[in-house]
């Protein structure tokens, strides 16, 4: 076995387990979770990707969104990795939006960060190759991916490089932009050097101009959300995906922010979004 | 207004405050969180305290349990206090079973308690008439109460001493003979001294002995708590209702520990018992 379960709770009749392991591609030891549903005991079940936002771990979503009733109620896995590497050998930033925590979804080509940060090829290719060895019954052919904020950045741009793999798709409150935003120019700077065609490759708004998928994308966003102006600008990336033809559900929330409260509420209608999808 | 607004956030159409105010009975600045469904917008709803178990605030609940969304389903106010007096003033212990985080819902007698550790009179009395005064449609003629571990004991005490008042209860993995268990024992040898009778007014099992409610009482307790031996010992509750006529549904739940996982996974349960008792 390359993981260590490091914690395990009974969950709405299945089972939520924290693993470590030594990543090759990341040069760390990395920690992800996963939730099993019980259906996982008779057979294989759908596996669907969280990826989380700026400062988080597994642990965010899978203490505070209540996923875990609804994936119980679908039968659908749920794996919740790192937002990044982590340790005292991998570069760190005392800000909160760089470094450790801050993974952005992509490899960097800049030093300090290009030997460690590559979280596009861990989510991708790493994990999923762990996750089919060690985790039992999960159905690696029926994949899907959402996030929260930076997640949601992570995991539109996935789907729309990888729409074979990763067949549905939805985000709460996603960074849709990063290169037009302040969050994602810090990094993308950092990451991969002054503004050029590599930023393209990790902008959802960019990348649906060049290709989009067969999927429906299902995204709410709360009009009280703090960073909506500044960082989020849900128009940009709607406006694209009706000019390109992505099917495109956006909702705006009224009066909900940017919290797993918020995140929470809507999440029972996302992972019925993704079975849907997915036990077609 | 004698409360303070610290925080706020939308959550399954209803509202999530909490709230400082300055408490003369424990002498101290004390926080409180509240739920607020949707239905309170158009009028007075059911009112179910939570209380915590060692070491929480308000905040273990409303953000792990899921409960908003059973409260928003049956249109239930749920309040989250904290577990002990707060602040750089009051006293402290090293242990974490001690002191601040450990209140046990008593008046404490012994120094350096007695002067901030009053937590059943805040509950019972102090809070109440600040809720009654300052939360809109608190409908404070239908309470009910439930708590988890330590909390566990504090709502089935409060219970049995104030029928009229919580006319519902139910508890997760709660201590219900706090007199005849380690954490118990050393609480109560702290806050009221050695042993006496002080000692059986705050110990369910001996409640339920001289006083039983004509509600039905729901406990649910996991196979796998790691506390389930040393501290919660079912069997000496179970036998003292059955024996008094104190009607009791205790259900031993397999595999489950003492964790917001658990919680999690019956949270609608209980609010659904309580609605069921608070409506009728």
């Amino acid at each position: 076995m390359k993981t260590t379960e490091v914690s395990s709770w009974k969950s709405f009749g299945g089972n939520l387990s924290v693993y470590d392991h030594e990543s090759e591609v990341l040069d760390c030891t990395m920690r992800f979770a996963v939730y099993t549903p019980p259906q996982a005991a008779d057979g294989p079940v759908p596996v669907l990707w969280y990826l989380s936002g700026l400062t988080c771990s597994w642990a965010n979503v899978m203490e505070k969104s209540g996923l875990q009733r609804a994936a119980a109620e679908h039968g659908i896995m749920i794996i919740a990795p790192d937002t990044s590497p982590r340790g005292e050998g991998v570069p760190d930033d005392e800000a909160y939006d760089l470094g450790q925590g801050a993974g952005f979804y992509l490899t960097a080509t800049q030093a300090p960060w290009a030997k460690h940060f590559k979280m596009d090829q861990y989510i991708t290719d790493e994990l999923p190759k762990l996750v089919a060895a060690e985790i039992k019954n999960a159905d690696m052919g029926k994949q899907g991916i959402f996030g929260h904020s930076m997640g949601g950045h992570g995991a539109i741009t996935l789907h729309l490089k990888h729409p074979e793999t990763y067949k549905t798709c939805s985000a709460f409150s996603p960074i849709t932009s990063p290169a037009r935003v302040p969050w994602g120019q810090k990094a993308f700077k950092a990451y991969l050097g002054p503004v050029s065609v590599a930023w393209e490759q990790y902008d959802s708004t960019e990348l649906v101009k060049e290709r989009q998928s067969r999927a429906r994308i299902l995204v709410d966003t709360g009009t009280a959300d703090t960073f909506l102006e500044k960082e989020l600008k849900p128009e940009i990336f709607i406006d694209a995906c009706m000019a390109n033809g992505q099917a495109l559900d956006y909702r705006m929330r009224e009066g909900y922010g940017h919290d797993y409260y918020f995140i929470a509420t809507f999440m029972a209608e996302h992972i019925a979004h993704h079975a849907a999808g997915l036990k077609e």
